[in-house]
């Protein structure tokens, strides 16, 4: 298929077009592609549109209520489907294999977007898809609901680290200047995000720092986290996210590696964090992922030591290539 | 001396019909005193007026940049001292001890401000002490210059834990998105305050896990970290910083107590923190302290365990109190 790439009001142009319009999340889904869709959807549902979210089974307990009451009544028929923050078919859910080759338009910020859709509004320099969205609340003319900024302040302060990482945006910042003044509980979200920890992840935290291996005088860290131990102190899959993000604060780390175990023994999902100037999505394209620069990821088979070993090798080799 | 209380209009004009101004901020400094303090070093310079820093010999090592070349060289005759973010003559340096009874003006976020300059200016509800300084440029007609911003970045974040505590304004994302503009490194900042741990930070950190007591049904977590522990880790003033918040972290706790030994043995300086509707300031008040609802603090002397317990009384005892 033909990629286009489209402007913001193009997008806008697009979605007023249609009905009967079914969004798309991703895969393991984070808080920016189910804040992004949901907000989306509320949004086309303001402008008087039948729109609705393709269930997601990944969604984990703290973000499945962002699917709540617009999920996709059994039998519908779309007449135009849109993505929403997913950057490859790979990370399509596999109830949505059917729409491989059917997306008519993906609204992403992944520099790595594989053009998968009939067109693409893309925004590589955007903190989160939801500024993408919320860029279009604007251009339809719409003043977002609570719940639609409740659900935009979830995918940008997601997708920030809570306006931390290299990725915020002044932005980002705005949004969630207004959803404050729109009255969302913005501290709710917070603490449920970014402050709470359950008796699991602690345990979890305190193991992967216990079993840290050290590459390069420490400039890449790696961890493995099996399937076995998760189970063993109960985790969820809430407890399990933004585990990187902990190795790379550990003074004079530039790369962090987590080779999580998934249900396939065996079978390893890879989130890989650095400093610039090194490319996590480099690094995570030499085993067939991407992502954005500072924050990518992979799928890797095989002994957990050797994949381990085998990524921090790319990681050094990387480091050492010229700028 | 009787206070009085002014706007922020009434500030800035105060601060221009005086010269030869002397800054001063509060022992132990954080973020925000320094960081308002500076940035309104800066302002003042801005409009051609003799402004210093009271040197703060307690600034932590990522702290002390903010003093550089602004401090009061010796022999220095105040004509308008300023007290910025200080709550009370008890948060004096000893070397700003000449100054009790002698502040013209203090600019202040803190409900506990006792009232002992001669004209305050205090906003309670403000996120930090930057805000109203931020408030004060425009008041003053300035555009505040990088360095200037940079500083009332690091006041705002640090106040606000990365804009994630409750107590986190539109204004405070909105001076964020400014400063983004402004040309201000914010990731450096965010990465040398929120993101990086050494090594000795992570080793406090497991330490506190591992001797945590709780009380109430996990409701109360308290901690104390002995002198002779942070030494033998070779912790630095900025690795001892926040320890409450990660506290707080724990699912279930609604009122962190962190003791955290002095130089002097014996004597444990108090961080506590709190959920709503539990006032953090209430429980430090009944110690001598105060501060903020949801994180406060005082000075305790005794054995750590009779101290620590007796603080989790007290949280009890007011967790149990009619609202």
């Amino acid at each position: 298929m033909k990629v286009t790439t489209v402007t913001a009001a193009e997008a806008a142009a697009r979605l007023t077009q249609h009905n009967d319009i079914l969004i798309l999340t991703h895969r393991r889904p984070d808080g920016d592609t189910l804040g992004s869709a949901h907000a989306l959807c509320r949004l086309l549902r303001q402008k008087g549109l039948r729109a609705f979210l393709h269930h997601n089974e990944d969604a984990t307990p703290r973000l499945a209520p962002l699917l709540d009451g617009l999920t996709a009544p059994q039998g519908f028929e779309p007449h135009f489907v849109v993505a929403v923050d997913i950057a490859s078919e790979d990370l399509f859910l596999a109830s949505c294999d059917v729409y491989r080759g059917k997306v008519d338009l993906c609204i992403d910020h992944h520099p790595s977007n594989t053009g998968y859709a009939r067109e693409v509004l893309l925004d590589g320099q955007a903190a989160a898809t939801g500024e993408l969205i919320w860029t279009l609340a604007g251009l339809l003319g719409l003043a977002p609901g609570r719940e639609a900024m409740h659900a935009l302040y979830i995918a940008v302060a997601t997708d920030t680290g809570c306006f931390c990482f290299s990725n915020t945006t002044p932005l980002a910042h705005r949004i969630a200047a207004d959803c404050i003044e729109a009255g969302v509980d913005v501290h709710a979200v917070n603490r449920e995000f970014f402050e709470r920890k359950s008796h699991a992840r602690f345990q979890i935290e305190r193991r992967l720092f216990d079993t840290l291996r050290f590459y390069e005088n420490n400039r890449v860290a790696a961890a493995v986290l099996e399937r076995d131990f998760a189970e063993s102190v109960g985790a969820s899959g809430d407890d399990l996210d933004n585990l990187s993000t902990l190795i790379m604060q550990l003074d004079g780390v530039e790369c962090a590696i987590l080779l999580q175990e998934l249900p396939q023994r065996g079978e390893y999902k890879v989130s890989l964090r650095t400093q610039k100037p090194l490319n996590a999505s480099s690094i995570c394209a030499a085993f067939g992922g991407g992502g954005h620069a500072r924050a990518a990821g992979c799928t890797v088979r095989g002994d957990a030591v050797q994949c381990r070993d085998m990524l921090a090798r790319e990681a050094v080799r990387q480091m050492e290539m010229p700028c």
